[in-house]
């Protein structure tokens, strides 16, 4: 796999308004996604760890009932099993490093 | 560690010309290096996968003798314990994610 173009992968749409191109190793998994102006996604949580990393534009997260704005330079690390949920305060791209893989988005 | 801001994070010269600032997790490493125009970095292997994010400019990277140039929206997977190398040919902004941990950085 090891020259990867992020356009020319698939796309998954994960919730409603947000596409995922997924990147699996054998460790963890990168999932590179356009959230919509607007978009949310519902309360949910997994096994996985979970690091947000917001490349463009503006994300609302509420990690645990806590409600965050992340932009380019901020990360949040979700511990494995906590609950989260958010929208796109602005139309903007992340990238969403779990480990372990994701098998369920393969 | 939840709510991370990367600029508030103490430099660690990772290479003379690469300053790296660096997130770990239990499970992970996400090190955001800063590349100066031209700094090369020597031949290295580690047994960690790591995976190569061009943020912003251009990487020149060799990885077991291939040599690939990468910029934004193109991604490098290096398996566990393959020789690698390279030089920013712009000034560049990376973001390698190291799976396991990377102990020796932390």
């Amino acid at each position: 796999m090891p020259l990867i173009n992020i356009d020319a992968l698939p796309v998954r749409e994960i919730f409603p308004g947000l596409r995922a191109r997924l990147i699996h190793t054998d460790r963890v998994s990168h999932s590179w996604v356009e959230v919509a102006a607007g978009a949310p996604f519902p309360e949910h949580h997994h096994p996985h760890e979970q690091i947000v990393t917001v490349l463009d534009g503006e994300l609302e997260l509420v990690v645990d009932g806590t409600t965050h704005r992340l932009t380019p330079g901020l990360v949040f690390v979700i511990p494995p099993g906590v609950r989260h949920s958010g929208r796109g305060v602005t139309a903007c791209k992340v990238l969403d490093a779990f480990a372990p893989v994701r098998d369920d988005y393969r």
